[in-house]
């Protein structure tokens, strides 16, 4: 039997968020099995190089990553976030490792490529080349990877990339070696059929049903691209995926009851 | 016999120049031989700090690292700075790995008592308690870990570390199971005999012409914490310590006859 392996993505909401990022660390330190952790960047990149003058190109929901700010989200999310995160769960008697996709090469990457948008230093993850061993031997030494929503183009260069992804890729890469629970937590208790109610949270999602509420046009937009990639995992091999509030999933993590679990059948 | 290894600490001269640091890493990546690197801060941290408008404040040529300090040397240090020497050393076939001492634990510390002077969140190597098993796995594992210089206090702090005393704890934690040569790097030749004069290197010393030297009076003031970290670090049991010049001494990793070589007869 595969042995269990939950990959959890938290995000940026949730990492601002001094009191919620406590209480979620917290639930994540009270799961009994391998685990790794992938956050995101939150506000405060923004915040911090709003200081120094750095000025945020957006382009589709997207920031334009040139070389002032790769500069920033490294030294944010790479430093100031990873670190911190590693050493609160240190505290919390979870043996952290904080990486970049960069550390042990663990997530190649290539830069997006230029068509009708210059995205500047943004990584689309090379999952097929993401080396297993690396993984294997951190989880076989009892760590908990804290990964930055970060990686690297073998030619020296960081690369700004989105945590939803390499969460699917890691996902997706470890996949045939691990019963993989694959849990985006973010601030609302799941997918929501109606944005307005949170108890309007649909328990289990299969990707018939998921086709017939896309038609139906009554999913929030925020949520797509999180099932797009929830369903790119599962027929990828991930064994489940799940998407609630931060604090519900990990404390539940082999319970299925709380959050949105997406499934095969 | 004892396996080999270099344990190089870089500092932030070498660090902040974009050419020499990348000369110095084409060195390192020659090296055949198991290997870890220290590196300093630079004045990066301090440019970037005064555009955040953050104010260093400095007693005996040490920062006082207040808890915006400390945030920004987490950033600068263990993002940016320590990413980028990653990705470098990886763009030169090297499996480097970027680690603080929080991750894996892998350096504790403790914030330095406050007694005359409050010297905020820095941190002292507890160096007995420097995790062996965790330095062999990333070495036996060929990873070549860059450290930045920072440790935590194991209760959910970090805390900022000198790089030279990191170098020396490692050295002398590791000392047991490898022929440790500890290597200083700097911009200078070696320890020079007059400080003007590039040519004045003195090649060889122990602890008698040590003490003759400080009765003389006639080394410098900036070479004086290195000496002292060097002859600690000889007393626990390290092989040897090299001090020289960045290029220089990481490309003749096994020679004697480059810089100034401290040993213990």
């Amino acid at each position: 039997m595969q042995p269990f392996l939950m990959i959890a993505k938290v995000g940026g909401n949730i990492v601002d968020d001094a009191a919620q990022l406590k209480s979620f660390l917290q639930a994540l330190a009270t799961i009994p099995h391998p685990c790794i952790l992938v956050h995101g960047g939150g506000k405060v990149a923004t915040q911090i190089g709003d200081k120094l003058g750095i000025v945020s190109h957006y382009k589709d929901g997207r920031r334009i990553t040139d070389d002032a700010t790769i500069d920033l989200v490294t030294m944010v999310y790479g430093g100031l976030v990873n670190k911190k995160i590693v050493a609160a769960l240190q505290a919390l008697g979870v043996n952290a490792i904080g990486v970049t996709g960069a550390d042990a090469n663990a997530i190649p990457a290539t830069k997006r490529p230029v068509k009708a948008l210059d995205y500047g230093w943004v990584g689309d993850v090379d999952s097929a080349n993401i080396p297993i061993a690396v993984w294997q031997q951190w989880l076989m030494q009892k760590y908990l990877p804290v990964v930055a929503p970060l990686t690297h183009d073998g030619v020296g260069h960081l690369l700004n990339t989105n945590a939803d992804t390499i969460a699917a890729s890691l996902a997706t890469a470890l996949a045939p070696y691990y019963k993989v629970r694959l849990v985006y937590c973010f601030e609302k208790k799941g997918v929501l059929l109606d944005v307005a109610n949170e108890a309007s949270v649909i328990t289990r999602m299969n990707r018939t049903y998921y086709q017939q509420l896309l038609n139906d046009a009554v999913l929030f937009d925020g949520i797509l691209p999180k099932l797009s990639n929830a369903f790119a995992a599962i027929d990828s091999g991930v064994h489940e995926v799940l998407i609630g509030h931060a604090n519900d999933i990990v404390q539940n993590s082999t319970e299925t009851t709380i959050g949105t679990l997406i499934t095969n059948d």
